[in-house]
């Protein structure tokens, strides 16, 4: 499947409007647009459920929310934008003078233009998002505000997607859905992923499982861990949550917990790679970062932080200790539009959307090819002339890469290295060292573990 | 108890006339006056008694020592300084040529004024010391030379004092009181450390248990490890030998032989807390150090050393190898004044020794506190909002400390790291670990290990 | 044994013109010489044999060759120079014309005064190897070539020399005798190994044994390995490879595959020591180091690399992994003159060849003394008084640098160090320590390990 900006920016157009939160009909459309991209295999969970130390919360919907002000004027309408009702808001319908609104209104003085995105999931609250510069505006009087919402017992809804490959062993792709109308911090994951798993699917010689999990965050990975933690800690060998993808920073990577995991090792090569080792390793908390005034335009990479994020920190929480990192631009909490109305369409480019698919397929496929082999000879360096894999003639001064690749692959296939160690103490190019594994396979001087 | 300075004073006056040595009256003095600070335990171990490769000396004491010149004049008479006596001295009387008296005179060619401080435990001499000044203006004639001391099988005085805490892991605090008049390298230690055992009395839920050892040098932590080594090595998780604490200078810490103890940790983290990470870390061995040029203004650590220092040698010897460090201010061998009359009254600071008694306790109580937990929900974060550990708003762009702490305290709370560990990896202050610490264990969602 | 530049141009002198190849009577005639410095024990292994992956080829010897051209002058004769002749060429005679001549030579065109320096093992062919400057002035017309070489099921030739030592743990030192007039990439090693013998036979207290294995590249170490693998994997502790010793540059060595090896730890403790600390430590391979512009005035340490080089490639592959670096001054493949005639007596300097053995030599001493000590004392310091290695006076300021060693000692011998890694922590000069380490066994407060 080649993929192109324009579909990516149809599917956008498509979830947009879309009034998603942690439950209800919102979530369950966008996961229905999203099958169009993917099978997805979408679960339910009832409201009441018990899930380790936390409960499914009742099913959120929205029928209509508005405000109208003393003089008959409908100031404020959810249907324009629905971060303007505080997400799980109770139902509500009534006149309240303006004292008493304002009491329900959330805005952001320093940004005065912006509806701020603000929930409300765990305690009982009616309240309306609101600018700034539109509150203040507010005049004396009476106000009838309707607030026609319902929480139920329904249930909560999350999707996943397995892409079976010839070996059990997993990438886990994790995205979430339970934003509604921001662009960076929650539709450019979700879309992302949806067209990267077209790209996985038609990978050559593709060995890996490719698990897809598309859920509410927190809640929604807290329920996915209790249904499938041992196999998880079985099977999945890295793995990403993908979010604030779609802005014009470039990469930003919270390692796994686990110093060690391949997805650190990956992902710290791959930027490597494309940055000309220019990649910022940051040991920072998420303060210090949010506080300080890294470069942008460089890959960075920082330690894994529990105290901030997604779904990483329920993945990476003790007695899972999953190696899934999180791949990012911009970082949550830490750009002036995260969760405001300025989170939209013209905060994202849909080219660099494009371009952060193509780099998460980059990566898979590192994981994918990286090997463990062991040579079938051992003891000294198998004759490779005779198998037209060195030159017969013992002359050139100049060294042949490719020759070079193998006999590093070869040195180091001693069942203790993977590719990736290979071409990180070789300097050779993974792919350079992936490709003489494949001919030293074929010629059967090695043999996969 | 509230520590002055003129307390700190008044106990120092009183201890700075002692003839003290590694034996003898002076030092049971010097033991009966820090009782009453402390309740000691004073044992005697009897001249003569084998320590594994040593064996305790005869006891030694002096009634007086003094030199007549040519003129009838007495020129140096150890009433007037006590370190004017060669430290266990032979008796001598008789007259003698000045040629001979020079014989046993010593004295500082480099420091003219100053008397240096000499010792003779394991051969036997007669001597006294001497400004170098005075030695070049002695006249010719006969001398009229008297010593009178004594050296008879008599014992060896040391002390003990064990604070008992909820637990039996101890932190051992060494001193030694076998030096005369001097200030630094001797009486900045025991004060210190009498001070030191007031405060950790009342340290609120104190755990550990504290044993206090004051000694003398060398033979008396060897006899003080032959008879308590098993318990030591059992129970001894942390542990400082306190000396020349008094002067101007900022801490010096010297590590101990292992690399990776709670000593050197909790002082890496506490130097770097109060010095804004501006510890100056030494690859340096003694004499290094004692020929560079190193700001003294900042807090420093270097490498354990074994061919120079005090007590922490034998306790890290190999088959102790006890996790005692050493914290000072200046270094003994380092600074001019060490070793001689001018290591007096003047060259230390009462402040800066009430400082240094402060320190010693922050110190203590970072060991103290650094427990390890273990979550008690696992697989993910408790729902912390239930709990009120957590806003119920899901709002605020600003992340509050407090929180953070509790979710860091939570993700690494595998039983693998202690609270400094945590408080390392996360960058946020060990006491804000440690309070996240009780509320969680309050709230069950944690238990000690 | 003294050893002189004049003595090692004499031999220089007599293997120069050999026709050496990886087989013949060149290579056997080579060993005869070299037997005269050193007691070479020589083995024959057959044509044909089968060595794990490899075969030995059939032997080969050069009678005469030469190119009369179109006039009737002889362009060009072996007997001049053997790297005229192809090495491993098969035989050939008659009468061929200008370009089917052509097809034939190989030359250098960015160094046309030079004779390259080409092989054909294992493939069969004839040729030359020319001065491109005479390659292009070849008139055309028909040429009389004479190749008179021989392919015969013969044999292939090696060496050994063990010097027993006390211990059976071994030092290995390998070099080749496979290359013709070449001086610095091969007669530098062979020299260097026969005279290096001579000082190691009379090294004072000498524990090790040391391996001479004298080969033909590749092959060679490959069919050393399949008879002696297991005594060498049981017995070498350390080894090199000795090749290219003889340039004017200053040492490079190469490192062992496993990081932490005797031989590696070694030679970067005596490179730092000659070079007061400014070893150049290169993480490059092969070819970044090669592209560099590195300063060859300093001693320079490079990782293993096994996609050049020579026999450590086999003693380090999988499966053998053997502590054998390699040693050099200028390296292989790297500086112009390499596998050229330009590559001759004028490049090399016999007082670098001499400077190389002593330092090979004092490499080994270390090596050699390099033992595990433990105290025979534990739990304190061993009362260094009474045995008189320690001052009886407690007086000096000085630091006595012997004393420290002792106490070095000491502390650390608790049987997990050996002298290098206490001269390494202490910062003392091995030597010192060593030279303590002689005096402690002495007097019984340390044994061996």
């Amino acid at each position: 499947m080649e993929i192109n900006e324009k579909q990516i920016e149809i599917y956008f157009n498509k979830l947009w409007p879309l009034m998603r939160s942690i439950t209800g009909e919102g979530v369950r459309e966008t996961h229905k647009i999203l099958s169009e991209l993917m099978p997805l295999k979408t679960i339910e969970i009832p409201s009441g459920t018990n899930v380790i130390d936390w409960t499914v919360p009742k099913e959120w919907n929205v029928n209509e929310a508005y405000i109208i002000d003393p003089n008959g004027e409908k100031i404020l309408d959810v249907s324009k934008n629905n971060l303007h009702l505080l997400n799980y808001s109770i139902p509500f319908k009534g006149v309240v003078s303006k004292a008493e609104l304002e009491k329900h209104l959330y805005s952001l003085p320093d940004m005065p233009n912006a509806i701020p995105y603000i929930t409300s999931y765990y305690k009982e609250r009616w309240g309306f998002c609101i600018e700034h510069n539109k509150k203040k505006k507010l005049i004396e009087g009476n106000y009838n505000v309707c607030i026609d919402t319902e929480l139920k017992n329904g249930s909560l809804t999350y999707s996943e997607c397995i892409l079976k490959g010839k070996r059990n062993k997993e990438v886990l792709i994790s995205t979430y859905t339970c934003h509604p109308s921001l662009a960076n911090n929650e539709l450019s994951g979700p879309i992302s992923v949806a067209f990267l798993y077209n790209l996985l699917k038609e990978m050559p010689d593709r060995e890996l499982t490719y698990r897809f999990v598309i859920i509410p965050e927190t809640i929604g990975s807290i329920i996915y861990l209790k249904k499938n933690r041992k196999k998880l800690v079985k099977n999945v060998i890295a793995g990403f949550v993908i979010t604030c993808i779609g802005d014009k920073a470039n990469y930003m990577y919270k390692r796994t917990r686990e110093k060690n995991t391949i997805s650190n090792r990956v992902v710290e090569y791959y930027f490597n790679k494309i940055s000309n080792n220019q990649t910022l390793i940051l040991d920072m908390n998420f303060d210090e970062y949010k506080n300080s005034n890294i470069n942008q335009s460089q890959p960075r990479i920082i330690n894994f932080f529990p105290d901030n994020g997604s779904d990483e920190r329920q993945y990476n929480a003790p007695g899972n200790n999953l190696p899934i990192g999180s791949l990012m631009r911009s970082m949550y909490g830490t750009y002036p539009e995260y969760h405001t109305s300025l989170d939209n369409k013209e905060f994202i480019s849909f080219k660099k959307i494009h371009e952060a698919i193509y780099t998460l397929y980059d990566i898979c496929k590192i994981i994918d090819n990286n090997i463990i082999v062991e040579n079938t000879i051992k003891y000294c360096e198998p004759q490779l002339g005779k198998r037209d894999l060195y030159p017969s003639l013992g002359a050139s001064k100049d060294t042949n890469k490719y020759v070079n690749a193998i006999m590093w692959l070869l040195n180091l296939a001693d069942g203790n290295n993977d590719l990736l160690s290979i071409a990180e103490r070789s300097h050779i190019e993974f792919e350079t060292i992936y490709n003489a594994a494949k001919d030293c396979l074929k010629k059967k001087i090695i043999k996969k573990r």
